[in-house]
């Protein structure tokens, strides 16, 4: 029938994108080589090897498949060798991490729980669930101060003791003493934080913002949410500020609230092998991942006594489905911990009641808070100005990180260049101070003492008030000092020295945050730029260049971070008053679109540089075309529903998938319909997870087991949460071989109705349903319902846009699995 | 084997959940009576009968699908019959509300049209959408300045008018001139109002806040975001607010900012007729809420120069799936409306660039923006205060509504009823002034002149500066006029008054906010409160009335409304200062904790009167045992992949449904398998909408057309998003008996991979998978790929949760059809 046909080619119109449809492709519909080709693209050398060490596609180690290699290399001219020197570190996904699991197995042993669930029971968790952000706020908060109050007395005891040394040595000519004090200092702390990130807890390094938001995204970052990680953490940024790095303690704090979230949360510490038998219910990614989300939101609200700002951070980066009440239980946690802040930092400078400090850093109060709408272009101009200085910041620093990765992998040559930097950071801040004759008549606002150093008595050094004191009292010196603190050109001096230095520091294995340095950066140029509109416009009065100091810094900020609506809520309550926030918002968003022209957020980056399989807000454009069949990963590893324990032993020995389909029965069935292949493994009956075939072989839950029957009513859930979340290897367990004959029943602990699509599903359609809903793997099922792939995160992760200089373009990325 | 019979009663617990499973029930494991029994607890006529005529259970006529009722009778201890005296209103679910769809139909028209984007069309329909969201937020802007300013000079007008006659009057002894007088404008200009409202378009009375709370939601509220009602709102609000109301103009606003965004981004007008042949892919269900989310927080920002707020109003409300890109743009769209307001007002009042009026209301500048910790007690118990008045005020709300929804249904009634409010507002005005001789000394600050009235020379009546002023000016008296510019009596009076006026007012026939009225009694209540602790404690310096005032008004409002976090922003907003942040937050979480002991917010509330089919954030409670055969509703009404025409249209005409499952052939087939019975409606194969099938045979795309090819070919999914969103009428269509004789192959424009769940899938399981995806049908599959129910917004909003008084229950509320 010609209609028939005409129908056969609409149905068959969202399969032939590829121009060179050949009939051997038509043949495995499964198999998707359309952007293998661009590889070619790419010239050799452009990059350095990194990590990779051998790199393959196929065989996403996450799920129960193998993808078919050998069929799918049926087509010559789309192989693709990488050799080493090739590989482009932003275009590999890492084989190493797993995916959280945000959905619950409603197996029958959850049936039964929930049938127990008594009114009193649900109100008791909710209070001990309101009772667990409490403590998450209280210790966070207590852990913000901790940080503050030893870095304060580190930084004074320094910079004290130079300071006295220089006050002798200007008339006794010995300066070179308190030089390389300085310089001592410097390195000699930076060695310490260095040393304990290095071989402590590498993933402590850096500003932890990373690596929460992949922890949000649902990746599974090893070792991230430790306790072992939050005294590193806490020990290396105190290290890293007080050895004078041009870094900030705020990123950190999130990292750190993320970890205390987790470990309160859980009621023991695996560390210390301590199992307060608490909170046991909250032993399931689900409940953990929303109380890490509470602890970064925390982690920010004392960082910059910012607690919405936290919320929107903690919704941006990771609640993919929000959530009155959860959001609810955020913002309590958050205003918690920046309250505990507020009381003890009070408490600590000797007010105790007053509760003005609710950050680490607070802007200071904002004398001028008017502008005009005139001056609206001019922080669009500062916007483009942020951007672009933004973008470039993130280049030179993608191009260091590479570097990084390639030369710089032993230890000691990290704590080498940790020490070489912070000594770097003193002699540029010295020799500033000492070339620099920037001396301006004692007035004294802002924080800290001024200081004098080489200048006359009753003037002070501005440049030394810059770069002799906490990165916060610098900040907050930019902003309000008076309009003759500081000279243009000691402002240029340090805008491009610090701009320079906070690039090169940003990547060094200590914790560091990056908010402060982009702030001072910021502010630096955004007082010249105003001091500039002063001298341009000599009756601008106006133009008060502690208002565009801040602007500055957001515009830095923007074009460095890429946030959007939580960094300028960050900002705002960072600045204790409403009104900048429209100019805050605009040059955030100026910044952004300029930056984003070029290049990623810098976080971004460095998430790509790791390959780490983060998905997206939406799914990649274009990407309708691709159906279900090409992106899952097949053959499938199926369990039967009454399966041997010696076949389950050996396949868990064999493979590393985290989940596995259950069918009625094994029967691989290749047919060809309508020219087409499809190859299918059973009728699909629900989905079982490792951890719980290797506890279900742990409690010998065995069909031929005498005792089945008190077992398996005995067996609880919490049973599984138990061992939750570092399930014993499947080595370790011992199975006779009499038992190996015996089998399991599965279908009372699989989950019976996990989220299938069907192989016509698009894309966007498989990529929605597992962003919203948190998933670790979606079964791909034919209209039979048997089971013809699996997808999981990495599947999805490899469709990657790129949209740079006006270009949208769609690639796929490789699988590494060094 | 005794092992299979274990497994068996294991497997069947999660089914056995009622005690007394008899054999006949467990022939139909879908019938669900687990609450009926409820039912009869209540007693007969403890309410009034409402909208009501028939109830019953069944039928739920969204959805392809009737419910058995004849089989569900099966149970005649659990028969209800609900007369017309004894429906419960918010018990009932009315079957008048369709959905929205927020999923995509990908079927082949689509994939086509994807195929064919390129990244300039890609980027070109980015462009469009910040340019409605830009176009969207001036115009919001604007819609607010226009109120304000027609709101003044009415007020104004009104005003001034008054006080000649009193100043005149005060010696002539006609004081009842003035009162007539004032009685009369009030009464006059709310019978405008009410008329407009009531004969014009009724869903513009109230706040619009519930209406657009469900829109969000996903529920098609009937006329809700038409041009005419835009109209009416505007012309009403006036009117409301000049007419002495106690009522406010920013809920309106909200309402407002969600008709203009839904009139701008489909780029035509049907009330006009007006095509402008733009933004025709915003077309869709999907496109249009993302910009009336937008819509709704540039409301927000405009009336409260919030915008955060608006954004975070936005994502409390609606956004079930946060995604990045839109909350930014949502985030533009407010960020524009506020700063055109702001430019608007400040041109008005004479200074043009100064940009100090941000929103329709803002609390003003606080001198004394510091609080204490020993103050936090104070705050808290405020905070309870608040929510025992909030609940209060929702309690006798909730009686008068449901006595206006029995009595007063005419339109000629609910113009008389807020006639009455308004002469009685007027009335009560008059009097306090008159007798209550609070009069102090001139001093002059707040906003408007000091009213003199009957008090001496020098002297101003401080009644009547809270009565005689629009009431947004009242509440930044009673914020910042000094200490003892009212005294006890004159608070506790006006307390009182205004909170009988506001709850009687708040469901008129007129548009009307809450948060006004709701702010001016806590202002007024917080204010006492500050007096009265100043009263107790002569030292207590600290206790300033204005903050305290500002306190309760967060307190009273969070008590009413029961917001969370996006009310603290947008309170902080308009307060302007981030430093009463944290007491705002603690008052807010403890009224609507202790308000949440009693009843619902006020907008649930009316949301639930109305029987609107909303669903909350999570799943019910105790919901896990619940699967998906009880959920679903069957049996369902199927089409054949190749379908005659005859009965499509005859189907579509018998039954309402917007979406049937497509499966291969029409085979209903029951089967009995461990006692249980299935039914099933054969393989699915895909999922139509009643819409596609409409235009399918208005474009007579029949298979033995002659032109089917041309026609398959030129149709595209532009030719169903024209149509959009009123579709023809099926009885509008005529097809010859020849045409009905002919078949529709259906596949190329089904949906050929909508979201299924199969039978064995829990209600949260369904609940999640619908919220966070925004669907409007989930089909239910067995084993076999066979449909064999569906599940709607009504099969889901139908298990309700209850959780008062520390008890919580959950209960399945029926379906009425009124």
């Amino acid at each position: 029938m010609a209609e028939a046909e005409d129908r056969e080619s609409l149905l068959g119109s969202n399969r032939d994108r590829s121009s060179s449809t050949d009939s051997r492709r038509r043949h495995n519909p499964f198999m998707s080589f359309r952007n293998r080709e661009r590889w070619s693209n790419y010239p050799p050398t452009m990059y350095p090897r990194t990590r990779t060490e051998a790199v393959k596609r196929a065989h996403g180690d996450e799920g129960s498949l193998t993808r078919d290699v050998e069929n799918s290399r049926d087509n010559d001219e789309n192989e693709i060798t990488i050799d080493n020197e090739q590989s482009i570190p932003e275009k590999l996904l890492s084989a190493r991490f797993e995916s959280l699991d945000y959905d619950i197995c409603e197996n029958v042993l959850y049936q039964r729980e929930e049938k127990q669930k008594t009114t009193k029971g649900i109100i008791r968790m909710e209070v001990a669930r309101w009772f667990v952000s409490l403590v998450i706020g209280v210790l966070t908060g207590l852990v913000a101060a901790f940080i503050d109050v030893m870095v304060e007395k580190c930084s004074s005891l320094k910079y004290s003791y130079v300071k006295n040394y220089v006050d002798s040595c200007v008339d006794n000519h010995c300066l070179y003493v308190p030089f390389l004090m300085w310089i001592g200092f410097n390195a000699g702390i930076c060695m310490v934080g260095a040393i304990i990130t290095a071989y402590g807890e590498p993933v402590a390094a850096g500003s932890g913002i990373p690596q929460i938001k992949c922890y949000l995204n649902g990746i599974k970052i090893p070792h991230v949410v430790r306790f072992k990680t939050l005294v590193c953490k806490v020990v290396g940024v105190v290290c890293a500020v007080a050895g004078g790095l041009a870094v900030g303690k705020e990123g950190p704090m999130i990292h750190s609230g993320a970890v205390i979230a987790a470990g309160v949360s859980q009621g023991r510490s695996t560390s210390f092998n301590l199992d307060f038998k608490i909170f046991e219910y909250f032993r399931t990614d689900t409940e953990k991942r929303d109380f890490v989300s509470g602890g970064a939101a925390a982690g920010v609200a004392a960082a910059f006594g910012a607690p919405v700002g936290g919320v929107l951070f903690a919704l941006e980066e990771g609640a993919s489905f929000w959530n009155q009440g959860l959001t609810w239980r955020i913002f309590f946690a958050s205003m918690t911990s920046t309250f505990t802040l507020n009381i003890v930092q009070s408490y600590v400078k000797g007010h105790a009641w007053d509760l003005s400090s609710p950050g680490l850093i607070n802007f200071g109060k904002f004398d001028n808070t008017q502008y005009s709408g005139f001056e609206i272009p001019i922080f669009l101009i500062m916007g483009v100005i942020g951007g672009l200085l933004g973008a470039l910041f993130n280049q030179i620093n993608y191009k260091l990180t590479v570097y990084r990765m390639r030369f710089i992998q032993k230890k000691w040559k990290q704590v080498l260049e940790a020490m070489i930097v912070a000594a770097m950071t003193g002699l540029l801040g010295y020799i500033s101070i000492y070339f620099n004759n920037d001396c301006e008549p004692m007035k004294g606002s802002g924080d800290g003492e001024p200081v004098q150093f080489f200048c006359q008595d009753g003037y002070y050094s501005s440049t030394a008030s810059i770069f002799f004191q906490t990165p916060e009292a610098s900040v907050k010196n930019l902003f309000h000092e008076d309009i003759g603190s500081y000279n243009i050109e000691t402002l240029g001096f340090y805008t491009l020295g610090y701009f320079l230095l906070a690039c090169w520091t940003y990547g060094l294995s200590v914790p560091s945050g990056l908010f402060i340095p982009s702030l001072l950066i910021g502010a630096a140029w955004g007082r010249m730029f105003g001091i500039l509109l002063q001298f341009l416009l000599p009756h601008a009065d106006w133009a008060d260049p502690g208002k565009y100091a801040l602007i500055g810094a957001a515009a830095q900020l923007g074009g460095i971070v890429r946030m959007t609506i939580s960094l300028t809520v960050i900002v705002v309550e960072a600045t204790g008053n409403v009104t900048f926030g429209l100019p805050i918002m605009i040059v955030l968003m100026v910044a952004k679109w300029v930056g984003d022209f070029f290049n990623e957020g810098i976080y971004d980056m460095h998430v790509h540089l790791q390959g780490v399989p983060i998905l997206g807000w939406e799914p990649p454009d274009m990407s309708a075309n691709i159906s279900a069949t090409e992106v899952m990963s097949h053959p499938v590893t199926v369990f039967r529903s009454v399966e041997s324990v010696g076949r389950i032993m050996d396949l868990l020995k064999k493979e590393t998938h985290n989940g596995y389909p259950v069918v009625d029965d094994y029967s691989p069935d290749r047919c060809i319909r309508r020219g087409l292949m499809y190859e299918s493994f059973g009728t699909f009956e629900g989905m079982i997870l490792r951890s719980q075939l290797i506890m279900l072989i742990k409690f010998k839950v065995f069909n031929e087991n005498p005792d089945i029957n008190s077992l398996q009513t005995t067996l609880k859930s919490v049973d599984f949460r138990d061992a939750y979340p570092r399930y014993p290897p499947i080595q370790l367990i011992n199975v006779t071989p009499q038992e190996r004959e015996m089998t399991i029943d599965l279908r009372p602990f699989m989950n019976p109705a996990p989220y299938t699509v069907t192989n016509s599903a698009s894309l966007p359609r498989i990529f929605k349903l597992f962003r919203a809903l948190g998933l670790r793997h979606v079964i791909v099922i034919n209209n039979e319902h048997q089971v013809i792939g699996m997808v999981t995160r990495k599947d999805l992760a490899r469709y990657k846009i790129w949209r740079h200089r006006g270009q949208i373009s769609m690639e796929e990325l490789l699988i590494s699995h060094s």
